[in-house]
């Protein structure tokens, strides 16, 4: 199995590196190739704007998705954009690893999102949850955070279920894209953590991710085919 | 009133930045202030990272809340960020303007966010929901997006429910910092739109606008007084 793991942490001895770094050994242990983007490291740009176009099919009006579906087809892209799209296409599984900063995304990433996720390839027109782009590959969150568990373990917990507040990540883009996601890992409580903790959630994260071949996607998504033309419920 | 508007799209010809532009209009018409930060013109900086602070209580490992808060405390926060803050306290009411990108703000927006909503002033602990940092003060989203209403209209829809998307940012952003948030306004289909249909928006969009007083907050996060020490409901 090919791994694509995509990072996005600011601290290198953070534990949320360390999860990276460590699925890394853990899966190649087991005879997969993983690439990792260290968007940090690489000093990745995170924001869609004109500059991410060599030609414009429209100098004087920005239409970013427009452009995309354009730039790709004729191979104008930004060279970082390529290259993250070539490891994309490489892979079975697409792992995003980060700490949840404000229940999504940190803005690095979210530009990752924005910038690879091109129309034209991982969706367009109809081409979105059981028929987007990425159908066949799958995808798996690792999130780090500082509240604890109980804070979001069902309707009356102070924040409501985490799935709830993830919905955009994995129902919205993952999902959205036509990537079967993955149960995600939950580090909780991480600033707080004992050694012990510390190395517990280790070989948790580490028994994660070797069963993964036995868990199921989530359900996250309806078929387009229970949806008519206008995309109206039959 | 003092409104600050945050504005995030990489096109000024847009639909979205003339919601921007015209918004600022109708309110100073109104006799309010208003305040615009224009992310893109701005060349704003949306990556969280070891620059943002001038001194660093530990220089040797990052945990970005706490130097936000020891910074913030010192005066030592980047200075584009000490400027965007002062725009926050000045103002009553936080409008983000942004076409909505994956279900959820451009990582230009989520920068900001990310960088300016810190710790120990918008919420730190327990000061968040009904106890956050900005209580008093109200916010409300203006968005672009292209689907159609019928996508989002209720839970058989294809989508869902937009305020479902928008969970992480109105309640698990806005909400969280104490903000009463506003019904959003919701610029539907807006790459489609012929030219009597833009205007019969924009004439929408100054009625929202002109009508804020009489709305009430949208009921979005519980109050914290439910729940007991560990935060657990009572």
């Amino acid at each position: 199995m090919n791994v694509f793991i995509v990072h996005a942490h600011p601290e290198p001895k953070s534990f949320c590196s360390a999860l990276c770094w460590s699925a890394t050994e853990i899966l190649r242990a087991q005879g997969h190739e993983v690439l990792v983007s260290d968007l940090h490291a690489d000093g990745f740009k995170p924001v869609a704007d004109a500059a991410d176009f060599g030609t414009r099919q429209n100098p004087d009006y920005l239409v970013y998705a427009l452009e995309q579906r354009q730039a790709y087809a004729q191979g104008s892209l930004a060279p970082d954009i390529q290259a993250e799209i070539g490891k994309l296409l490489w892979c079975d599984l697409l792992i995003l690893n980060f700490p949840l900063y404000w229940f999504a995304p940190p803005a690095l990433l979210k530009g990752w999102i924005d910038r690879v996720l091109i129309s034209g390839l991982a969706y367009g027109g109809k081409r979105f949850y059981d028929q987007g782009g990425l159908a066949g590959k799958r995808a798996m969150l690792s999130l780090t955070l500082g509240g604890q568990a109980h804070l979001f373990d069902g309707p009356e917990s102070v924040h409501g279920p985490l799935e709830d507040m993830l919905r955009p990540l994995q129902r919205g883009t993952l999902a959205y894209t036509g990537l079967a996601v993955l149960p995600p890992f939950v580090a909780w409580h991480v600033p707080y953590l004992s050694p012990a903790a510390r190395e517990q959630l280790l070989q948790d994260h580490r028994h994660h991710l070797l069963s993964l071949d036995r868990r199921s996607p989530l359900k996250l998504a309806p078929r387009l085919a229970d949806f008519d033309e206008r995309l109206r419920p039959r």
